[in-house]
């Protein structure tokens, strides 16, 4: 079967709507879509290929296997619910598949991407009922009524996740005759229905459907999705959802959107929550409610982030912990976690413009986006630890793995969230490299790439990005055409990236311009020629790490990091294999870069014998490490790629 | 209604078996039951006073209005499973406050508290089917069958309770004629026919039973009893229970318990199932069992216990985490891991007499046991935190509160173990202050007390235990009688009290001896006099105390104990109210007494603004402290009495 669009290329077909997972009625920056911006290789190329090769086909193939897409099958033949297999949210990752794959061949064009797309939507089709429900787990006979346990039963959650399929199937092939845009639709006109303002006055217990519903809304134009999405947002945190035993804050019900001070509860949940609400703040103009967000964004990183940008220090509940509290062995800092805290920093830096946003966006793309999948994209951790304790036990390939207790990557989860999840954001991760404005363009993330769009007032922007970030720290932006006019090229220097410098050369070489620049937004305004090339240095050398003093769990603790990526120390680079919580490395270590790898001077504590472990002070202080040697780092993203072993990230100072 | 039973008088119903928890077949030492010591006040009297007065009435009050007591009148009446209430452990509780009420009537002959105990035990007579089975959960038309579902069901768990009740009867009140007995033998009939070699090969998914029917066959004589429980010991760790998602190690059925190295999983379970495999082995003469029991007893004690003696460190599990994984503001540290661990240590103690496991019990007792119950002993903590960050929130006096979440002490929970565990350990807490060998008396916990017991040889021993422990450091032994020739007494010298000192005064309090003595063990062989005076006196001066560099979560902090009581830093304390997480101490500051508490000065970071929080090492750890002020710290089992609040115990040194 062969498809009935065109090839991609940059720039050909600049649509009124970018082809991107979000785009705001109005905003300070202008999302570009798959058609204005391809990543071209590198570290992120790689891993689209490797997305596209390997993850979809591993994904799809378990959705069959586990049964989560046969049960549209059989709703549509009306067995239901004999034989339905999965969780209450099953149906969610056949969405999540159909957005990935939307955006894959928004970006790819792949033909046999788009018949399995097609055959998928057909199935799930076929299961929707004539009022336009969809869910294969409520509303039968000898199942649980509609909607009767907002709670957990994930009904909306899961049409959340179908819009957004909806969406970027849209915004990648508007108009494809394949059916999913009616299918969202009127499930989407049932939730107003039921969820209107004379209807069910509740929500989900798991935020999503808020976001999707507002990009359904931009999408079709239909007023009503947005109000929905609003009223979703605003009934929220008066207590409408039963009690738990984790609380409400569990599914933010206990404080209204407006009126939290942080993200607080299960981490998925609240940067969904907080990503719908941007959405809806943009929309309506709610300035009040998007400052609440802004400070939200702000305190939560501030507070209640890893040094990798994960979220959520709870196994129990997947939740967020209070302020600093932030173990690195008990880190959740689940995958999806840190999908949805990029899905909120990308909405608030469309609608701010501050680079901070885009800092966060990089370090969550670094070290914990990269972190999940392994290298051959089928299999995934869950949780991202920041200090294995014990060697991990590998998954068995077929098997299924619980979610959070797999300490290597796991092919597939009881709750299989994050493989999909990881799969729909590395297939539209071009849309997150740049944004125009009224002036120019603003690059935010550095990869190869390619990028092409045409200003507001109709001039031509068209850039060829050339770096080998982040293994290397020059990112080379040549000017592809003259665009007739002076604009303004804005640069992101990482908030880490002291001591930067910007040149920009002309078609020769010759260097024009070259300024130390430091951390934040960078801006380079000039009639730019053909050939013309701004160069940005970011400095690359490793650098030692120290956490605020109110982050008790790794007090006395450094760690390393090399431009965007975190280091990690694994036992596999140790004497023996040395277990890594016996290291530590004196108050003078510093990294040293080597054959490519950063290494660092580590000592070994004695394994001691166990007394009781409290005791004088002078005693307990003089566990003095034998003789330091050099041991190379492993980037976080790569740790557990060569067997069982232990690692942390934070190194304590002796 | 009046008891048939005269009232306890130390030394006068020196009976063959101790009315004592446990009475091994053979032992290094003898327990000493309520019959041989009283406590007669002081800090732990006055806890039993308030048990006694109100926890066992309150906990009564509970089973009564939340159904787990009428369940049994519902099994009676026919009419289960309708109207059914509590979890599928409730009845459990039941059993525990009878176990609890049965110590308090042997320590305090209570005529009420006799009937109520009687009219109790009929309502469970009343529901115990004509095979012995007894459960209000399973087993009828509309509930699931009996022994389907050991992972979870809880059905020998709560049998295990039921003769940990009747055992507790029947050393208090040895043939009584209450039927209490003759249930249990029925329910332990049963389950050897069930679960004997022949039967189901399996076991709980919850221990207790084990440790349970050895002592109802220590009580009984009965071989089957001893034999069954060696089977479900032995039964363990063959991956014979279904997996779960926390893993088979959650049940400890992942490794042979004489192969474990050191506990693992549910602490509870852990704990139960260990101090039932010890009187399994001791029975048995199995050394090499009970080897690996003293093996992981150290390796648990030296690195997965907290400075409280508290045990837990997984909210989600309510597991032992990893060798030194044990974060302070993620403590679970249940209570009844506590008083599982207590009772681990305490057979131990009797089977090889090493001082380090009454160590472990004193810490266990001052830092978990005591902090549970509320000073009205109405409320408890089912969890134990060593850092609370945020102020909680009080409990609803008439609710019901989710087990781990109440930052502070709650009345009653879904999951109510806690409290009748806390009364049954409270009411026989006599038993746990000292034992007797060949040779003469071991003290091992100080409180004013009678001590009075007969030595294999005829010959009685009588003291009267004077001091104000843990008030004041001197314990003053006083020997009632002469024995008729020389014998010895033996007093533990805590693990933290280097510089005590041992007097030995005459009759008319002059010094016949004046040693320095220091922690472990000291005796005192002597043909004791009427009068005579064994002094102890311990170094209460406050202490700072360090963790072990392995302990990840606390470097860079220390704690202050004062005794067996570790202090904390508590908000209420601060000026202005202010959070904990601000404090900080210089490397020099030292802890003093005055006016009856220990101060210390403390200074308070500025509360910054939220960067990012990790950075340049020299910028992030100029967090200077305000000029410190000297702040009263509280014991920390006094803490959380004066109102929401913040608190820590370990303290970061600028």
């Amino acid at each position: 079967m062969s498809t009935t669009f065109p090839a991609r290329s940059i720039g050909s077909a600049a649509s009124a709507v970018a082809a991107a997972p979000v785009v705001p009625a109005h905003s300070r920056l202008r999302p570009l879509g798959l058609h204005e911006v391809r990543i071209t290789g590198g570290f992120w190329g790689e891993r689209q290929r490797i997305n596209a090769a390997h993850t979809l086909g591993h994904v799809l193939g378990r959705l069959e296997s586990e049964g989560w897409l046969p049960n549209f099958d059989r709703a549509a033949a009306g067995t239901l619910p004999a034989g339905r297999r999965g969780r209450e949210f099953s149906d969610s990752e056949v969405y999540k598949y159909l957005e990935a794959a939307a955006w894959e061949i928004g970006r790819s064009d792949d033909a046999e991407l788009e018949a399995t797309l097609r055959s998928v939507v057909a199935r799930v089709a076929a299961a929707q009922e004539p009022d336009g429900y969809l869910n294969t787990r409520f509303g039968r006979p000898g199942q649980q009524p509609r909607w009767s346990d907002l709670e957990w039963g994930h009904e909306l959650y899961c049409l959340g996740h179908l819009f957004q399929a909806a969406v970027a199937r849209e915004r990648t092939r508007p108009g494809a005759d394949d059916g999913l845009l009616g299918i969202a639709r009127r499930a989407a006109d049932l939730v107003c229905e039921v969820f209107g303002p004379t209807g069910i006055p509740a929500f989900c217990g798991h935020p999503e459907v808020e976001t999707a519903l507002a990009e359904l809304a931009r999408v079709t134009g239909d007023e009503r999705y947005r109000a929905q999405a609003e009223l979703f947002v605003e009934r929220r945190g008066h207590e409408t959802l039963r009690d738990i035993e984790f609380g409400r804050t569990y599914f933010q019900d206990d404080v209204p959107v407006r009126d939290a001070g942080a993200l607080a509860g299960h981490a998925v949940r609240a940067n969904y929550l907080a990503a719908g609400a941007v959405d809806v703040a943009v929309d309506a103009g709610d300035d009040e409610l998007l400052g609440a967000l802004r400070h939200q964004w702000a305190r939560t990183r501030g507070r209640r982030t890893y040094i990798t940008g994960g979220q959520g220090s709870h196994h129990q509940d997947e939740a967020f912990g209070d302020d600093w509290e932030l173990p690195p062995d008990r880190a959740y800092s689940e995958t999806c976690a840190g999908i949805a805290s990029i899905m909120f920093s990308w909405r608030l830096l469309l609608a701010e413009g501050d680079a901070a946003y885009a800092d966060l966006i990089e370090r969550t793309l670094y070290n914990v986006v990269a972190t999940s999948p392994a290298a051959d994209g089928r299999s995934f951790f869950y949780a991202n630890t920041l200090h294995q304790r014990v060697p991990g036990v590998e998954a068995d390939p077929e098997g299924t793995s619980p979610r959070a207790s797999s300490s290597l990557r796991a092919p597939w989860f009881e709750v299989s969230c994050c493989p999909p999840n990881v799969a729909r954001t590395l297939a539209s991760l071009d849309a997150y490299v740049a944004t125009a404005d009224d002036e120019g363009v603003q690059l935010h993330q550095y990869a190869p790439s390619e990028i092409r769009t045409t200003l507001p007032d109709g001039r031509v922007v068209s850039l060829d990005v050339q770096t080998a970030y982040p293994a290397d720290g020059v990112v080379r932006v040549v000017v592809g055409e003259d665009a007739g006019g002076a604009w303004t090229l804005s640069l992101r220097v990482p908030e880490w990236a002291d001591g930067a410098r910007l040149r920009v050369r002309d078609a020769a070489g010759a260097v024009i311009d070259d300024d130390a620049t430091g951390p934040g937004r960078v801006e380079v305004r000039r009639d730019f020629r053909t050939g013309e090339v701004v160069e940005l240095e970011l400095p690359m050398a490793p650098r030692l790490v120290a956490p605020d003093a109110r982050i008790d769990a790794v007090r006395g603790c450094v760690a390393v990091e090399r431009g965007p990526e975190v280091l990690a120390l694994e036992s596999t680079d140790l004497p023996g294999g040395a277990d890594v919580g016996r290291a530590a490395i004196a108050g003078d270590a510093e990294p040293v870069e080597r054959d490519g790898r950063v290494w660092l001077r580590v000592g070994l504590r004695p394994d001691e014998s166990d007394g009781w472990p409290y005791g004088n002070r002078s005693a307990s202080a003089t566990a003095a490490a034998e003789e330091a040697e050099l041991v190379p780092l492993v980037a976080y993203h790569d740790w557990a790629n060569r067997g069982p072993s232990t690692m942390r990230v934070w190194l304590p100072v002796e």
